[in-house]
């Protein structure tokens, strides 16, 4: 029996999420079968065409009806973060499993309740924070749990984009804190506050401080009417670990130049490792046991059969991979989890954490001090 | 009409080919439709398992049968070199259009035999160079096109691996002049000719050396029975080109550590470029009319929508695309050419051209004196 | 008259400081002729050595006579930063022209005296932030006033070593507060607060920890003796500038394979710069006014006559300058400064500023909470 | 007794071996002592001003009086190629030590007769291929030395500037056969000869293009009398080694945005090793016996105290060297060579060796055939 699928979401998470249904099985063949059953958006014409173009077999306009359908197993959230809890609540009293797109809420409080729903419900979840599948950054863990590392001193991290610079650009859903929550510290903060969790451990107190650059936007393409930006265009905070290890993030919008640089680096006793998604196949690794006269930074080339995460299933030795398979991998953990009935990561309990941290990162902000990380 | 594709070979290049014609509609909204309609291969159970997992609608294992057969306008050519020219021939002769895995044949007769055939069919006929389609590549080929280099004074390329370095593997079939024509030199030198043709021009001369390091390999793995390697391990050439260009060609399979590194630097009187496939979304650039205190080589990420080739279709600014979309950018191209009836590149003239340099490379190293490359 | 120089100070810095007085005229020939006059240290034998080494006229154990003697005219105090007030009072208190390394005391408040003092005497300062003469980084000062950057946006900094992560390491003077004052916060956080404050302007309130990883030492090398380190090993650290620009600060010396990488990103609303000591001769500029399809990160190469600073007075074109010539730049920029009687940077004012943003991270981690930079 | 040095040349490599007398006893206090004793130089006020900047005790401008002097030691030859060997001889003949520029002669039977000079007169000698002492160029021949890169496979190389490229650079000395020898080959490519046989071996045969692009030039700066150019603005080369590895050599003035770029790439059956100049305290390496998931190039911030070659004699851990020192560590190394009647390398031997590849080259270009080197 396939599993079957409805994606809420048409945009550009709907299609990434799509193109890692439409191809898992081709290159992951023992996958379990997956039927694209339904798409789900707003608007009858481009939820039609986003169906025939990613090649699902249906397409709706109504989440509603579509998560509680007998026929779905699955339901994979890819919707603006206003829609999250709602959405997850209803799929998880109709029993379905979850993918849900990161951050898993817009607020702690609804991250706890989804929670609480999915646990009640006993189905399967996970948060998709699709670059822990990056080879690179599954090949860090791996090294870090393997003790290669030693004890972790340090964890360092920005995502740093450019895009919201102009201050043409008028006030899209990301601008809203109604719709989107936060600015660049939910939208990519999120993604290195995962990261730093699942790398370096449980972050225990932070300082930060957010800012938004122009404050005010035009409320539609080439309007001259003005509304105020209600979130941060960039995000900079210190952490203390519960390991004891101390570190940096940052996440802006306004780093000219940067289009997609989501980047770590990670300083352990017996060693260091340093990450940089604008070149994700590569990860590069400072081995102190290396010969003394031979250490340095190690550029791995992550791409080698029968020695680096998912390598197996894709081409030759050195042939790089794309943005897009941190999907089809995570679709993959995730067919064989339910498969297997096994634990998968991260799961709405991470979510639950990370929002954690965004949470105690936005009180810190206001009150100008270290705020210990709750959950 | 969808174009009706007929898919011979079912291994690396099988699969590479079978995730373009499969994606090519989901991100090239404007590609004619294409139906993918009988995949070919020598073992019934390996092609039925292709069939699946790609996507095909049939499997066959009788190429001549399936290349006359009225329901296919296209046929795609992905098995080894020994096979290229009677497959070519009978679909041309059926009148399809005709897609080739490079180098376009093993000898420079049989490319010509090819190209005539196809002349006189009247069909469209494509040489998968898919390094063309690399966007770094094909941004590299519009920034020479429109002066930005000035005159060009310098080519080296390389394109290094380093698989065939055990003494351990066994006699591939890339080990034997009999299937594959050459060793490194038609493999991987191929590629890089190709290259120099497209952003250099026609190279006039040539001086080569080929050398075979592991000169006798196990017949099978683990055999203690050796066999001899037939082709090169390395093949060094330095050319003249037309415009006056000198430069450097290197095809290896035993440098230790490279693994897919296709690389190019290119010298204009006004500018320099510089390609790495390892790292095949970036193209470094040195502009001399940039401010002279800010001259240096630009790391262009050439992923921005609105800007680079290819990019509009893809994720967002900075999401760096993997190696199966040259294939992907490849057959779209073809596509659209078939549907506007316009020329494509590079085709069986830039085929039997390429064929040229391998052979006066062959005879310039046999010969130890500069060859002319005829054609 | 050449100008007659005492130097306090003959192990590292003093090394440093004496190279760029012996090879400063033969690489600027404008500069004033300077007299190597003496060298103070503790140990008569290894001073005597040290002037045989490095060039100077005399050797003398006695700080205080020297920087009275009527026969100097300026006093460079290289020591560790529990002697700078009082030598640098004492100096002035003479009406000799100060060096001070960096930081330029151990306190705010000893810091404001020796303002006091060399405003009162009305003699020249200088606080040898030697980054500041880096040629990419006087470039990068250069690229900002001329406006190529826009408005800034982010400060990010990390001075990195690796040194003093062995448990075995002894006390040495910079784990003492009472000879160092602070740790990595002093000894390399100082330095990225100044390239802060030199490119972005001035910080005006600051969220930092500061970690100690390892909390006891031996006393003596091979000791079993163990004694507390009463300074930190790693800062952490988020600024404010007062021109609305954010930024994180990091400075460790427990970061596993970062030898000496100081290393800033600067992001403005019209370009961002890099640069990283370990690669001192490199800038890299995104400039947002190149091509749209040319933007990148460019790597200069600063070392271009006519171009880049301090570059006509080394080697040809692109051959590479050490660590040590920011000294000579230093030196040269001083001696040129006493000549012309004009301003030179920075000097005790800036290093009062600096040490109030030093002393603020310290109140700031102890409070736990945002603390405003005053003077 | 100090060794007593004249010095033949005043300009740019007179400079360089001068800055190497002036401070190599400061960085490595075993040297030997050396007496700056006389430079000599073609005209009266450029000689004194070169004395008295780089601190030599006598200015002459009469060599061959110089040469002769009872209390010269060490003759040091940094002219022009054409002046080289009337100099050598009557050094070697007066009985001097000596030091001699690279390329060691402008042809080969010069070379020879220098050869059979400094033989005859049992003197010592160095040709000044100064590259060998970079760190990381020594660190890669005590790696291949040490076996770490197993049987070597590849050698490729290449020396690129972009000095020459305007059109209207005048007729300078570098650009005539007369007084250079050759062009990019005898300048720039002796260098990677040199390290081609430094680190790979004796080179065997060779096949060679030489081109020069502009071919005529001003005879002085702004004239508008035209002057043919004599020697090559670029040299290709590919070679076999007697060791049975292969090898490209190029070397090039016309290569737009690369200052001083001498690179190289060696690959062997257990691992690679990759330089380049322009990041000189840089070395890369592969190693094929690191974990199989940690391999990768290591980039070798060679640096390290008690770790890297000449490292204990600087400054600390990763603070970087400068082109300069290469000089400095070729005259200690030669000093220490004098004081134990020790061989040293380069020696004219290997000028000679070096010379015999430059002449089978130019042959090899003329003849447009393959060429064995002889010597």
């Amino acid at each position: 029996m396939p599993i079957r699928v409805a994606l809420l979401g048409t945009k550009f998470m709907g299609k990434a999420h799509s193109q890692a249904y439409r191809n898992v099985s081709m290159f992951f063949p023992d996958a379990p079968p997956v039927e694209m059953k339904v798409i789900v958006g707003r608007h009858p014409q481009e939820t039609e065409r986003a169906r025939q173009l990613f090649g699902w077999q249906e397409a709706s306009t109504d989440w509603k009806k579509t998560v509680a359908r007998p026929d779905i197993d699955l339901v994979d959230i890819a919707t603006p973060g206003d829609l999250h809890c709602e959405m997850a609540l209803a799929a998880a009293a109709a029993g379905k499993h979850l993918i849900c797109e990161k951050p898993l809420a817009n607020t702690l409080e609804e991250a706890k309740k989804m929670l609480a729903a999915v646990q009640k419900a006993k189905v399967r979840h996970l948060v998709m924070h699709n670059y822990r599948r990056v080879p690179a950054v599954a090949l860090a863990k791996k090294m870090i749990e393997e003790g290669r590392l030693g004890q972790l001193y340090h964890f360092r991290a920005r995502y740093l984009q450019d895009w919201a610079m102009s201050p043409d650009l008028h006030l899209v859903w990301r601008f809203s804190a109604a719709s989107a929550g936060s600015g660049a510290l939910g939208d990519l903060g999120a993604h290195i506050i995962d990261l730093a969790r699942y790398l370096c451990g449980e972050i225990m107190e932070i300082s930060a401080t957010l800012e938004t650059f122009i404050r005010q936007r035009p409320v539609a393409p080439g309007s001259k009417q003005m509304k105020k930006v209600t979130v941060d265009d960039a995000a900079e905070m210190i952490v203390r670990f519960q390991n004891g290890a101390v570190g940096t993030l940052e996440a802006s919008r306004f780093a000219r130049g940067r289009k997609n640089q989501n980047t770590f680096e990670i300083n352990g006793s017996k060693g260091s490792l340093a990450f940089d998604l604008e070149h994700l196949n590569v990860l590069k690794f400072y081995d102190a046991e290396d010969a003394p006269d031979a250490q340095g930074f190690n550029e791995i080339l992550c791409v080698s059969k029968g020695v680096h995460p998912y390598a197996d299933n894709w081409w030759f030795d050195g042939h790089i991979l794309g943005y897009e398979h941190t999907f089809t991998h995570s679709v993959y953990d995730f067919l064989k989890a339910l498969e297997s009935r096994s634990k998968i990561h991260p799961d709405f309990v991470d979510g639950v954490r990370n929002q954690a941290v965004l949470d105690a990162a936005v009180r810190a902000a206001a009150e100008k001090r270290w705020v210990s990380v709750g959950t």
